[in-house]
């Protein structure tokens, strides 16, 4: 039988890094590509303690709860934002199957076909596949190293009068980069002005190098109507509980929570009274510094590696927190062609032409240096270069010989 | 500010139960609103020994997973499923977040606004929120007590060519009906003939009184092209872990897939760790025996008050498994108006209204079995009749006076 899909299907695609992590959770590649962090750093411990007092609280735990999610969590949350400088209750909190969920659900109630979406160029790709599979689109703004570039973005503004900005200003996915406060701020007038919302996703924040460094979450600059914010436990504690929230104006969490029990009626709660005995009992905040000590040593290793590899013409910008590396090589290396012959010889990145909105780079990749140990970035670092190196050379002949 | 949401919200609705539910959670009153099973029978130390298995096989159990789920724990599925007839293998499965998002995900990668789905009336009203809310026409089957109505199926069929027809043949919310084989051969049959997809919606399957009975699934008498089959562990072991699973033509299960990626990358995958553990160490199915044996005794306790209630023009399905009796009042009492008083009182249901697609009977409701021991069954059904009677004698003395 031939089925006939919903048009919208013709929108939807499968992600390049999901697609790479299939492969690469098969054998012994040495993966760069997705934006794990590492097994062994996980707080197994602190998570099966965690349980076990959820199961000692009996049945309770087990039925069916609000779709908005286990409300001491979301105090819980509340607080924690609280510290970074965002304030919020309870009822303008929803919990969600990670932070995905957050971008989708919002999108749903949000976007109609043809609406637009303001983004940084190269951004998350799963959230513009959301944005896409709405029909919503997407124009890029933009973007040097310390945000969007003021006049373009009030230029695209004024042109596109866009129904929402997403960004990601906080180690941005996929370049690694840092806001500076003035674009934050300049950002946030302009979407009060012209009336537009800004969704703030923030799943790397907690993951920064420099600790005395502060980088304010653009909604602590605002009074709470015109930005909604999103950020998870999977980088902090584990992704397998699919555990993110989403904190923005009351009317807007309300309407989400209604597609919410339409999706699915409500996330995990066993995961939500384990992570409520988590946050109270476990030092997460001790936990956290671990994995930035752990995450920024195998950093400067990468960086390292990057800087002794013989390629003339790569460059990138030393991460100041979060997952990845953002690398972009000579110009006539394709790293999407390249790949194959990475994996096969041991190791993966994601090419990084999917990132891009608009204007794709071939000749750029990310790199994710949290999911593998100092020993294996050294190792899968030498299989990359001397991949480059050898299609480097090739081009070189080729160009030589014709 | 005020937000501008997308056209789509339109046809979002709270649903009547999960906002009875939010009332009933506070305070005494006792429930029969909600389809939940009762918490002091969920088997918490065999969950808590599939966590502690969970956490003892290390970090990777914890990382990011694939999309469609942990496949260990969908060969596990392909087994139980095979026991009812059900041929699939683990490609053609995918785990969902409970069975209510197999249901948007369907929904979302098959339908476009105007298609028109054919349901049972009345229906599974979660079900017709998600199709409502993709903007597809619901047009409903005219339904006896052994399923649709083949000459109107079949004009159904004939006059609006469905894309989808959405049955819960076995144990039916809200009925609590069980399909003839016969309805079902002739239902597929039909599908095929037309080329039309059934969606086979089973939650309740597996909690059958009789069990020499066996009800075949529709998905079971047919060769996998045509059928799409949802079910849960929400009712089996606990709803907190939001397990359920959707099987299908490996083409649909495939998109679906891609909008999973979107809408949630995967869910928790600690809990498909435990469930498999579960299923495979523990007895299950001696624990779905437990199950069938109170929850048949709490019907029966339940049926013995029905009939004792002295209310003229009472009428109600005997269920044959499942959670639900559905019953039906005399005329003029109307379940929405009186669902307060009984609230204040301290007994809670479900008004019918909500379920029917098409000329709701506002004498009818919904009452849950399980949630309750039977005492509180006998003590919240003395509440309803109580309410239902004053309701009923003051409606005579205004037709006396009037």
């Amino acid at each position: 039988m031939r089925y006939g899909f919903a048009k919208r299907v013709q929108h939807l695609q499968s992600s390049a890094v999901r697609d790479i992590l299939k492969i690469t959770n098969k054998g012994d590649v040495i993966s760069f590509a997705g934006g794990l962090p590492d097994d062994e750093l996980f707080p197994v411990e602190a998570v099966q303690h965690a349980f076990t007092k959820t199961f000692e609280s009996g049945g309770k735990a087990f039925q069916y709860d609000a779709t908005e999610g286990y409300a001491p969590l979301r105090e819980v949350l509340v607080d924690r934002m609280g510290k970074k400088g965002i304030a919020s209750s309870v009822d303008d909190i929803m919990l969600t199957t990670g932070s995905q969920q957050a971008i989708d659900l919002f999108a749903r109630v949000m976007f109609n076909p043809g609406d637009i979406v303001l983004t940084e160029n190269p951004t998350y790709l799963a959230a513009v596949q959301v944005f896409q599979s709405y029909e919503v689109k997407i124009i890029p703004v933009e973007t040097d190293e310390h945000g969007m570039v003021p006049e373009d973005l009030d230029d695209k503004m004024k042109k596109y009068k866009p129904k929402c900005v997403y960004v990601v200003p906080t180690f941005s996915n996929p370049m690694g980069k840092v806001w500076s406060l003035e674009r934050r701020q300049h950002l946030l007038e302009t979407a009060i002005q012209k009336k537009v919302i800004i969704f703030e996703d923030d799943p790397y924040g907690e993951i920064k190098f420099d600790s005395s460094q502060t980088y304010t979450p653009i909604s602590a600059l605002d009074d709470g109507s015109h930005t909604v914010y999103t950020s998870t436990f999977s980088k902090t504690v584990v992704p397998a509980l699919r555990t993110g929230w989403i904190k923005g104006p009351h009317q807007i969490i309300r309407i989400m929570a209604q597609a919410k029990q339409a999706a699915d009626l409500h996330s995990n709660s066993l995961a939500h009274h384990a992570l409520y005995h988590l946050c109270t009992d476990f030092d997460l905040n001790g936990h956290i510094k671990n994995l930035r000590r752990t995450y920024y040593d195998r950093m400067k290793v990468m960086q390292r590696l990057l800087d002794q590899a013989e390629l003339p013409g790569l460059s990138y910008t030393v991460p100041k927190g979060g997952m990845f590396f953002w690398v972009e090589l000579p110009e006539d290396i394709d790293t999407t062609l390249l790949l194959n012959t990475a994996v096969k010889k041991g190791a993966a990145y994601v090419p990084g032409a999917p990132f891009y909105v608009a204007d794709a780079k071939q000749n750029t990749m990310r790199l994710n240096f949290t999911h593998s140990t100092q020993d294996k970035i050294e190792k899968g670092m030498g299989i990359l270069v001397e991949v480059f190196q050898e299609a480097a050379s090739m081009e070189h002949e080729y160009q030589k010989t014709n």
